[in-house]
């Protein structure tokens, strides 16, 4: 199906706002992008990048938008939603792109007036960098979209929802909210929160430096690094939101990491090689449906190996 | 210094020993490098590659080289350095390339001659891919390898040990393998142990199917399951021979889990922006040091957007 709109604005230009904007517009499907965000810098280096056509601070920016997309951390959205109500033009989608859905149904359904509709989605895709520069339009290619519209929503709604995600690259998923809560527990929010915690613990130790932990970082430590990096108050909210999900997650890693100690104490290799060899053919999954690369090391490029040194003089 | 050797003696075809071999002759240090492999297939590949001047099954491939590495999982080091000793030429140097390095030191020493030099090392480098096809030459390249020499390793010794590392590009540190085994617990061991344990628990949740796991795999799994698809036996390997420190570091990690999992029940926001902020000056420095790359997710690259459908067509 094809799609497009006449106005969408966009509330928040972090990573994914901004990315979003990009996209849209390569995509051309939209007459006319509104950017608002509350913050004058963020504002300021959205005119700068010329990422859309009008830039504004307030909730009356969504006044005639036929789509608009809430692009802000999770606990931000309710009192996003309040200030724009009022605004909304009749007819008009909404739509957000937090990583937890169920405390967004829950909090933003009940602010919207009963004439707009209301499309919850989450894009899963993202980068460890944050604001309007770390943006780019092929961010949401060949990644996960889930949409969990509320049962009353009109499926010509959905579909066009549904629409604007593939026209940006993404493949679409419908499920509830309380199903995506705890997919995303365990492919996302419990994953960050197990590396937040690792570069913690290993930030912490006292008998081996910080340099050294950063020096020999390529052991497997680095990998972890990387989604430690991200945005903190996004994540705090992601974990204050989703909190029963993550911790019934939380409960069933503890104990498998519990059962893993055990064996290493006993010296019980069999069952170590076992659950090794398992855990790969999860990788090769991944890779074959597209979501990774198979390229070693995700694909980092090594350094340049140095020059032979023929003349054989001292180095 | 300048450093070479008239003939380098390779035991073990895999990623390591595989990267070493290309290392060594693109360096130009060795007069002939002679790979020994006790497996058929991988004698054949080598061969096939031709990684090596000569190919050989036997622990007699070890006479006359000035210079020994072995190339094998820990917990196999001791029965191939039983297998070498009579054949090794007196002044040899022998090292390894093994991930703990207390068990090698215990269980290797004692079986070598008197008449040869034991420099244990420690290249902190690798890919997630096996074998000999998955080496490269830049592997080592701008990493750092770590030597454990005994105190009464004559220091000449020590430097051509070193000068070696360092003419394949490496960095190199000496330390004691006590202290080795508990940097690399933390910056390697412990971060392999908790991949491969988030990558078996989202395997087995039954509520969510693996499907769905390998498609979300975006939000932040997928960067734990490339060092869970690492080789099984080298790791089973390593959690065997170090395992009191990490058991050390495995109860710290899950003492600071659990001081997480409360900040999340009882809603401690600020305390989790806080960590979440701390985490993202270690990957800085990581980044800095030029032990990893700034590129957004590690580099991979992104799939090209969708072309725009100005025809207005369904799609």
């Amino acid at each position: 199906m094809s799609v497009s709109f006449d106005r969408i604005a966009i509330i928040g230009f972090g990573l994914i706002g901004s990315s979003l904007a990009r996209a849209i517009r390569k995509a051309g499907i939209a007459g006319e992008i509104v950017a608002i965000d509350r913050d004058e810098a963020v504002r300021a280096r959205v005119a700068e990048l010329g990422l859309a056509d009008r830039v504004v601070a307030g909730p009356e920016g969504v006044e005639g938008a036929d789509f608009v997309i809430l692009c802000v951390p999770v606990r931000a959205n309710a009192g996003v939603a309040e200030a724009i109500a009022p605004h909304l033009a009749p007819g008009a989608i909404i739509s957000d792109v937090g990583s937890v859905k169920g405390a967004v149904v829950r909090d933003v359904a009940p602010l919207l007036p009963a004439s707009v509709h209301f499309v919850p989605a989450h894009p899963v895709a993202g980068t460890e960098h944050s604001g309007p520069d770390a943006g780019f339009a092929e961010l949401f290619v060949n990644r996960w979209s889930i949409l969990t519209p509320p049962p009353e929503t009109s499926p010509e709604v959905v579909a066009r929802v549904r629409a604007f995600w593939e026209a940006i690259g993404s493949n679409v998923e419908v499920m509830t909210p309380e199903h995506h809560d705890l997919v995303l527990a365990i492919t996302s929010h419990v994953p960050h929160l197990i590396a937040y915690n690792i570069v913690g613990t290993a930030a912490d130790m006292e008998k081996v430096t910080q340099g050294e932990v950063i020096k020999f970082s390529a052991g497997g430590f680095r990998d972890f690094t990387r989604i430690a990096a991200s945005d903190p108050t996004m994540w705090r909210d992601v974990f204050l939101t989703n909190k029963d999900a993550v911790l019934e997650m939380l409960g069933r890693f503890s104990e498998d990491l519990l059962a893993l100690q055990r064996m290493i104490r006993w010296g019980d290799g069999d069952a170590l090689h076992a659950l090794f060899t398992r855990t790969r053919a999860i990788r090769r999954g991944i890779i074959a449906s597209g979501q990774e690369t198979a390229a070693p090391n995700f694909g980092r490029q090594p350094d340049p190996l140095p020059k032979p040194d023929p003349a054989g003089g001292n180095q």
